[in-house]
């Protein structure tokens, strides 16, 4: 979706203002030269006091007031959290989950097949959009937030479950095969015997519950677009605010949303992006979530959440604020919206610090927000829609991720599929090689010259064949250990691994192990084995470094391989970055795609390293957009090797061989007419 | 409440006794040097063994050996840990808590909100007081034991909790307005709908259902003084055994009662203090804790239980057990009482050992507490009820600590308050600077020329107008970070931080975040913040140390001010304690307060430092009594500089100028005639 | 019983195999030299898919298969894991526990004192004997698997548990007497007011709960060996699969069952030794818990269960399965039989890898079994029914395991026991001393020349007392703190500790602390103790090493004592293994047990240390078999000095006083004709 503009503003609250401000600050915020706002996502029980009973009065004021200053709309249905009333009237609405019964209190502890919940949010959904349809200055819609499944294991949900299964297998006795349910006595025998999925030992059904679950948030969400598209104008977009895996910040794909298929309904999609800062900003997140989301829909998208003074220990440096916007806008994004305006003032999220402090006044936060608002009303339209034409994709894929939580590595959390991909997707950041994040969808392997997949553990076998389709005809790939593990109900491959992709890799495993002081060495950069090892056999592959050990030294731990007109390499075990980088930096030179910035599709070079980040795209005039970050303390200097520019920030003229400072944390963006 | 004497004694269980012991107890008690037993107060299943069966057996055995020894006795009842038949006959007696349905087996896991409980208790209350009240040697009864609400949170103390909210705030809207109900749709439009508190995620409403349930607890020891007055005699005292904010050991303020409140309907405030022994046993404990019990009701104390052998690791090195015991008495203790006389035999405080061990014959441990016992025959009416001058006070308060708790700092624990108060407190200790603790009540200001203020989260405008004019008037203010953030129900003040304290501080901040990598530096002496770090920029304050840090040395760590007749300090992180120590040592000198033993309050001057503590007062003769606790492994020495004096123990004549020698964990007692 | 062959075989599962294998897998099976198949114990499920209906196809296909590649086989009952017909039919046979109610899935849990449960589980146990009584390679019966109460705490087991008391104590008083219900009013007055057992603070209750779930292991077990005991040939054995303490891998004792008890009713022991593998490979595991195995009924046993690959982490170097196999033959195991056949392809044990892998082709696992196979069909008859004549038994006691659980020392975990008891027997094997594992049973003691108490917490007296005589009469004992503390239902006891042990041992103590910075030292080994220690007076004892500590070096350590004709050593705190090894080494020198090789019983010297391991035995033709194991990844050269042998794995002639040299993980076996 082309938009005429870059959005930036602040999700606004006037329901939690401790006393009237609604005027002033929409003065303020247009002042910073903000000109979006997002409200109503979660106060469901302020627009419906009472069963049946409607208050739009916040937002009558908010509608209002950002009118006056200009200011655009985005309208959140505010379903994800329920009133007290409801909560009352039907108990049973509160999820029961793994866990057990939730309580009411939390947001986002429903469930979201129970009718009654669903009978209501309509209601308010339909309420809440014949109320707003008709504002000029609203211009989109998103729908909930960060929608999931929230676990639900009620008996209901559980029922559909059953349909769910007995569609896939209308035969038992081959469910019982598949999954694998002769082992200790766990055979369903008839449909009705089937037991509370909580208690299963079956990483199968627990898998397949968890894609259940990923479903039910598809169906969800279509069906809250459903009834928004009967109210929306042509003009108005329908998004999502997806987040991610999370750690103690946003860290990789979202274990719980299949959101290649929930944004489907969706015109744009919007995502939030909560990263550390301070001494560990490094914009890892900022890129990898961000191409996530870009890969949703293949086109710009949404930040419709980030942080402004964040989380205790986020309190950005001078400079960072700023850095971390245009970071977003570097990598695609068509906005940058800070959640919140205001810091609140009661309840958990009192320490989640907006662009104001509680004192509601100006701040060094908001004078850092005024630069990027100025800067964006003379330069944004240089900005917007910014397009990549990445030659590398990494694929993501939620069933994989599924695969490596429910059967862990060394590290026995849920992140040891993200940890993998963040280790191959960091380092391309750190190389300064630009790459797409795509779903395991066999259509857009063509798009690419090389394809990375991390640990894709749990692989159908059309989409291995594609794979070997793909390096025969010429593409390039690169994927780890656990790949090709098992199919997509988590049932082992019985023949050699990994299953088919053995043949275009040039090698097979039949065992492996947890490394214990075991190293991996390649062109002087030694590091430690960590999270499991495959005792790799090269067959036609060519070795290019043995695992360090007393005994495992004859196995192979990184090798590359030629299979028709394209090259593979493999990695059996994780290690060190620097090995890592080492060792991409051959391969990606061998098959040309070593500096996506020297490539065709981009026609300009840069060289650049960690901590420079270089990102780079294409304008809605055609010319080429090249933003140069520093994410460090100090300042860097570079040379402007490209060909003659403007730096757009400061409007100064670059030569070529010219070099640009960048001062701590730091942004330079330079616009080639080419 | 003045005693003519220093009670001296031990818990008693006959009922716990593997065989018949009370006689050959009672005398090798009495022989200890030990006047008095406390007895009763966990045993109602022997008290009443089924519903309305009394059996005072052992309790007779118990007053009558007493009295045959000399010993006087000390009444509890033992309504905190329920017998098996009433727990059958009403099983909704057993809390159901944050944590769930309380199982019976553990004391105080009752609902002390249930009618059927409170009228159970009263029966066995009223029959215990009609068998022991003509008693001569009964001197006084302790209200049941380390009283809490247990987390009661059954439907029973909910719907009271609903009844006193609205008490507070007739109005629903100003209700959800205080407690920012809008936020996440948490709003409840009518009392009908209140919701399970237990699963609330506004910190106000969790605060306020901890003051709530800090409130049933003064309620139900209101309840049961007011039972027992109607028995008691004139000369009878009433006090409960207070215990403390727990991590391994007493640490610091109880979270879970507001012991000034509860305090009031009682004639003496008494407690228990558990701490570390052997390598790590400091007086620190003995000191913050008895001065809080102290503060209760600004009178002398009883220490009601504290360790014998205690704990496993607890056990004391030769000469500890007296050197504890002097502390107390140094601190205005009137009262020494081991938990307990014998080690229990079965169950969960086996090793939690008493004077004698298992085997109960005499050992190491009695034979100590005897040396003690013959110096009380010896002088304790030289020590007893000695009173206390101090002109520096620590204000200690329950909402401060559930603030604190709620929304802790980077430590994510319950201990945050009572960190930053034994953070003051420990250093004040360290610089022999003696202080009284007191409550946020502003009549109590005038009595001190240095107001401590320690992390004083959730704060009422008037106390904090109240410090305002007690500085502005001549007082001065120690204050540290988050003080003053804010009101009484965790609403955060929308004001300029620290609401209106910052006037007279001479400073403000509008943002704060976590320390990495950042010092703080006061005259050579350099530690790491941690914890919390404010921004603070000075208005007329001054800065005694900046942030040392490569982006936040533009703001203020420690910055003195003038304002009005009054000096201000304020702590802005918490550091290391030498910093602190250097810091305290000049602010102090300053406003003359540095040295308390000079001051004029207690004419005597004292010079000492770390491992020697110095305490002080004035006996009922009028006579300032000074104490010397060497608490090292190592023998110290100290010159006696305040004039001759009369060491007590050894009964030497100390001359001016004379030097003491101190064994290792030894004591001395110096009585001045002045 | 003596066997006609060593068994060498597999865990087989047709049902699992995700297709048809079985003719393959026998022929493999049998290729490899092996020699039975161990089926049927966990897929109830399968064998009765609905209640009433069954369906024996893979068991005919499994006996079949076997039939014609000449491998015997073992039946296991299926009863524990329960079919999901069962689950939904009975609900409440899912247990109750500690941890709350179980769901469906996982094996275990199950409430086994339920009567539809007992029932439904004689049914199939019933059908599958009559089934397969005949077929005549069927050589034994697996009763169940791994059996334990799953901590079953229903209504109707507590009830039970009830009953159990009142026959222990009549006199409900005594009850509360010996329990000490006392305190904390948890008396128990009439026994219609028994508490739920899993809310008690008493840990006499706790602990005598624990010890009735023992109890109804041993009775399910016996109800189970009476059924097949009805079907079964007089050739046909009956055997349990015990297993052992647990950490991440086989432990010590196991804590859950009264193996000694339970195995009463079967005709030989079995039991599964789960260890660490690859760096981590010790042997320790196979030689502790196989002599516990081996004293179960004092003979050979059978080992059901080892790893092949095993978890990941396992995958042994080469050579160390061979290693591992001869070690439990050297142990007195007269089979081997790996956990399982192949990898599983789904569900919670798919890492859990078998002989082969996921790819059911050779691999490096398979062909190293192949050479164990072909060694035993040459050599297996020398090998089996070793016998030995050990002269030092370690005693290992439940009710003392779950005193320490109940009362841990420093670590807070359930492992106090058996860390004590690994503590010896590792240092034992270390030194090359064989031992015995034997019950707390008094008639044992004058088998041996010295026992070896570890920690014996909870202590009848008439064991106590018939150790002093053993002392008394010429026996030798090596004891430890905490032994002979509690009577059988852990109240302490109530006189000088040790009780009773302590006029044997020559010492008392009155006192214990946890250390803290105190060493050991004992001619020139100098360690920290660690986990407890006692403040031990030495009475007619000799110290052999004081505390190092600056208070507490007037207490004893380590002392040993003449008592009557016998010696004894105390061990009052834990301390590093070379202190504790140098200390044993004298002491048993001293008894003249030092050197178990040299000892008449063996008539066989032998010298060697860590990493070579000796053991020996007496074989069926009454030859000294002396098996010399290399647990290093180092060759290991050993000289024989004992006289002229046959090495049997090379049929090589080995004259006394020639060296010996093993591979890294290498294997010698020596027949000597004497």
């Amino acid at each position: 979706m082309s938009m005429d503009k870059i959005l930036y503003g602040v999700a606004y609250y006037d329901e939690y203002m401790p006393y009237d401000r609604v005027e002033k600050d929409m003065e303020m915020i247009a002042a910073a030269g903000m000109n979006v706002i997002r409200i109503a996502e979660s106060t469901w029980s302020t627009w419906e006091p009472q069963e049946g009973v409607f208050d739009f009065t916040h937002l009558r004021r908010m509608l209002d007031a950002s009118k006056k200053y200009g200011l655009s709309v985005i309208i959140g249905t505010p379903t994800y959290a329920i009133p007290t009333w409801l909560a009352k009237k039907c108990p049973e609405i509160l999820a029961l989950t793994h866990g057990g019964q939730e309580l009411y209190g939390h947001r986002q502890n429903m469930d979201i097949t129970n009718p009654t919940y669903l009978h209501h949010a309509e209601i308010i959904i339909r309420k809440l959009m014949e109320y707003v349809k008709d504002e000029p200055h609203v211009i989109g819609f998103q729908l909930d937030n960060e929608t999931k499944s929230y676990d639900t294991c009620t008996p209901y949900a559980q029922a559909k479950f059953v349909e769910y299964i007995k569609e896939k297998f209308p035969n038992i006795d081959e469910f019982n095969h598949e999954f694998g349910f002769d082992y200790w006595s766990n055979r369903i025998n008839a449909w009705e015997d089937f037991p509370d999925v909580r208690g299963t030992i079956n990483q199968s059904l627990a898998a397949e519950y968890r894609k259940f679950q990923r479903k039910l948030v598809t169906d969800f969400l279509t069906w809250q677009a459903n009834i928004v598209a009967e109210y929306k104008r042509e003009d108005q977009f329908i998004t999502q605010n997806f987040d991610f895996g999370w750690t103690e910040h946003s860290y990789g794909l979202q274990p719980e949303v299949d959101q290649y298929a929930a944004s489907q309904c969706m015109t744009i999609a919007g995502g939030d992006i909560y990263h550390p800062s301070a001494d560990f900003l490094t914009g890892k997140e900022i890129t990898v979530c961000g191409n996530i989301i870009r890969g949703l829909k293949q086109d710009n998208y949404l930040i419709l959440e980030t942080e402004a003074q964040g989380n205790p220990g986020w309190l950005p440096f001078p400079g960072q604020l700023r850095l971390q916007a245009f970071s977003h806008f570097a990598n695609g994004a068509n906005s940058v919206m800070y959640w919140h305006w205001h810091s609140i003032h009661n309840a958990i999220e009192t320490y989640w610090k907006g662009v104001l402090s509680h004192d509601l006044a100006e701040n060094e936060t908001y004078r850092e927000c005024c630069t990027i608002g100025k800067d964006l009303k003379r330069i944004g339209h240089k900005l917007v829609n910014l397009k990549k034409r990445n030659r590398i994709a990494i694929v993501a894929n939620n069933e994989a991720l599924t695969g490596l939580t429910q059967f862990p590595t060394a590290t026995r959390d849920s992140h040891g599929y993200n940890r993998v991909l963040r280790w191959l997707a960091d380092a391309l950041m750190d190389m300064n090689v630009e790459y797409d994040v795509i779903p395991a969808d066999a259509t857009l392997l063509p798009n690419y010259d090389c394809i990375i997949l991390p640990a894709f553990y749990s692989a159908k076998e059309d989409y291995l064949m594609a794979l070997d389709s793909y390096v025969k005809n010429g593409g390039n790939l690169i994927t780890t250990y656990k790949s090709g593990f098992s199919d997509e109900y988590l049932k082992v491959y019985s023949d050699t691994q990994p299953h088919i992709l053995h043949k275009a890799l040039g090698l097979h495993y039949d065992q492996f192990t947890l490394p214990y002081n075991v190293t991996v060495s390649y062109k002087g950069q030694t590091s430690d084995a960590s999270e499991w090892m495959e005792m790799v056999h090269c067959d036609t592959a060519t070795s290019l470094a043995q695992f360090g050990h007393h005994s495992w030294n004859h196995y192979t731990a990184v090798a590359k391989n030629t299979y028709g007109k394209g090259q593979t390499l493999y990695l059996a075990t994780l290690f060190g970055e620097n090995t890592l980088k080492a060792i991409l930096k051959d391969f990606l030179a061998e098959i040309a795609c070593e500096d996506t910035h020297k490539a065709d599709a981009m026609k300009l070079p840069y060289e650049a390293t960690c901590p420079i980040t270089v990102k780079q795209g294409i304008n809605d005039e055609g010319h080429h957009i090249m933003y140069f970050l520093n994410y460090s303390k100090d300042p860097q200097a570079i040379r402007n090797i490209a060909g003659d520019a403007k730096e757009l920030l400061s409007g100064a003229t670059v030569s070529i061989n010219a070099t640009i400072t960048l001062k701590p944390w730091g942004v330079a963006i330079l616009e080639y007419s080419i």
